[in-house]
């Protein structure tokens, strides 16, 4: 796969356990339109704040990802190393400091090891010749048991273009970005604001609608580079290119994020929660996340149990507006409930079957209003106490 | 032990697995001040929906409660289930319907079996003649691994009087009370209005801080009778040994709390979560929720991992005003995070001793404010999770 403009790198630094690749390196020839969103939590990682900063401006250059630390909760030291990373690459290229990000993922509040990752950087940036964007899926992994890419094409002004991207993340995933990052790049020429303002929305549309554990990371961050060697008139508003462009865009960050619940840590279950019918979007939302986030449903969803009552009393506990007496609930075709009571029959033999699947859906319609949203989970296994429990060690 | 005027009785119906109390009765000889609180939850079980109503007047005779079944989810068929049943009851007792209370946990969805409870009330009446409060205790369990019991006993207008309580609830319990059930007796008089109000607080104070898992139930009841047959002077605010009273209400309750997280689905640990120098006790209660509902937090502490890390990522995304370079952290006495980064030293192998034990307190301090707040939790062990994914089985 090639987009234009855009060279990769992956190298081991021997921050996580040696033998695995974990410090990758995006770069572009040309200064490129960027545009960034962010954990939400007050806690953020020295690298996040770094990106926020100099993701204002609207262009960059690189990228710099580590895995195995997040320097995170490192306080004045870690500031310090992240600068010193974005420099240090920044000079290896000869390109700006400012026009250099960086992103980590890993355990939390241990220093970088510095004196491992500042030799390989060398060797990073003379990788840029050789490298693909599937290594840098690779390097950003921590728990994944796979890389994670999506790849698009379309057309713009009669120029071709392509759109990429990779993610990590498997626990701590959860609406307003988790132990996630995303990064996409593409040739085509798009403008900055625009560009900011559609990233922000496919990722709420995407990234924003899954949860594995509920938790909100430290380090989250999805960044989009757009670089312009398609050669293309810059995407903006109001062009007839850039709907087509959003579209492809949401696609693909959607796709990004349903292999991040795939993925899920210890996960046997992919289940799309689907709520209508509520008073609003955010409350059908509200709701869908009450059920994806609960520990109940989901060690249900693992038992293969079609255990809808622990479903409801999420609903009904979610803060949503409800009425008990309407609420219907399904399990992929199936309707379980009707009227907030069983639907009878053999709504509970036909339910398990539909529980015993890898992949299923659960719909609850309120009849409320015309509210909709559809949020990602996975279950909650033995292999995911297993996995958090044991990760430091 | 006995409180006067109250008598007891639990008989086995088949609710549950047989050969397990299940029915249990509550009876006061004289009319009772009653005082309730009730889940948050909008789907609320019939049982629920009864007591909200009668309780309002203040007044009450006789609690009516099973386990095995939550008649929650059975519509317009588990409301006449509920009223039936105290029907039944309160003819066989000879005392006014209204004056009957029922509360129910088990499994939600099913039609409650009235053809195996109400063939067993005559038996349950009966009983009372020999019945305690132990087995009150013991029927109302569902996981739980053993019968929570607590007593106090003080005095008012030179009266003695006694304090007892029950509860039940292992796994869904979170703020805002969860499957968890709990019902008070006292021979003391005290003012139904003041009851309440002290009775609520109670409450917010004990039951409302603890978490196991996060999920708020539909039949969560906790329930008072007064029925003065120590022979004082109604407690009412302002009353002189008023508040001697509140301090027990409040101690007895606040170990009903404790026993309820002791027994906390598959725990292996009993942890306190302390946050100090919030803005504001709301705030406090809010940073130490989030942290106690952490399901990675949860895995560390099953795991015995040291990982403050993940408390502070999960202060940072409670909503709680936090500056991330003040706060502090300690395992016990052990300080781990000192403004905002690792103390260094031997903390990490103290922390990981202290994370050993069975029992231990997490506190964070913000140092932005007075505002403090205790909250109570469990781990989330592989047992949790078993016991979960085969509830129904």
């Amino acid at each position: 796969m090639e987009i234009k403009g855009f060279k990769f790198s992956a190298v081991e630094a021997a921050i996580k356990k040696p033998g695995r690749l974990d410090l990758a390196l995006i770069f572009s020839e040309v200064p490129a339109a960027v545009a960034g969103v962010y954990t939400t939590n007050k806690v953020k990682a020295a690298p996040v704040l770094v990106d926020m900063a100099r993701t204002k401006y609207g262009l960059c250059q690189a990228i710099v990802v580590n895995s195995g630390n997040a320097n995170a909760c490192t306080g004045g030291q870690g500031m310090d190393d992240a600068l010193t990373t974005t420099r240090l690459v920044a000079e290896g290229l000869g390109i700006p400091d400012e026009a250099t990000l960086v992103a980590s993922t890993g355990v939390i509040g241990v220093p970088m090891p510095m004196e491992r990752l500042r030799p390989r950087i060398p060797a990073l940036i003379e990788g840029l010749e050789g490298g693909t964007l599937e290594d840098v899926a690779e390097a950003i992994m921590t728990t994944d048991t796979f890389p994670k890419l999506a790849i698009r094409s379309g057309e713009a002004g009669g120029k071709r273009y392509t759109l990429a991207g990779v993610a990590k993340g498997a626990g701590m995933i959860m609406p307003n970005m988790a132990t996630m990052l995303a990064f996409l790049v593409t040739d085509a020429a798009v403008d900055p604001a625009w560009l900011q303002r559609v990233f922000r929305e496919g990722v709420d549309l995407s990234f924003n609608m899954i949860s594995v554990d509920g938790d909100t990371s430290t380090n989250d961050t999805a960044l989009v580079m757009a670089n312009g060697a398609a050669g293309n008139q810059p995407l903006t508003a109001g062009d007839p290119d850039a709907e087509r462009f959003v579209r492809l865009l949401r696609g693909l960050l959607l796709s990004l994020a349903k292999q991040i619940v795939r993925d899920g840590e210890g996960a046997t279950k992919f289940v799309e929660i689907n709520v209508r019918g509520a008073r609003s979007n955010a409350e059908a939302r509200q709701a869908a996340m009450a059920v994806a986030n609960s520990c109940l449903v989901k060690t249900a969803f693992f038992g293969q149990d079609a255990n809808w009552g622990r479903i409801l009393a999420a609903v009904g506990y979610s803060g949503a507006n409800i009425d008990p007496y309407r609420v219907e609930l399904s399990f992929d075709d199936v309707r379980m409930v009707r009227n907030g009571i069983f639907a009878g029959g053999d709504a509970e033999a036909r339910g398990t079957e539909v529980l015993k699947k890898r992949e299923f859906s659960v719909t609850v319609n309120l009849w409320m209003g015309e509210g909709e949203a559809t949020v990602f989970t996975s279950d909650l296994s033995y292999d995911y106490v297993k996995i958090n429990a044991d990760y430091r060690t």
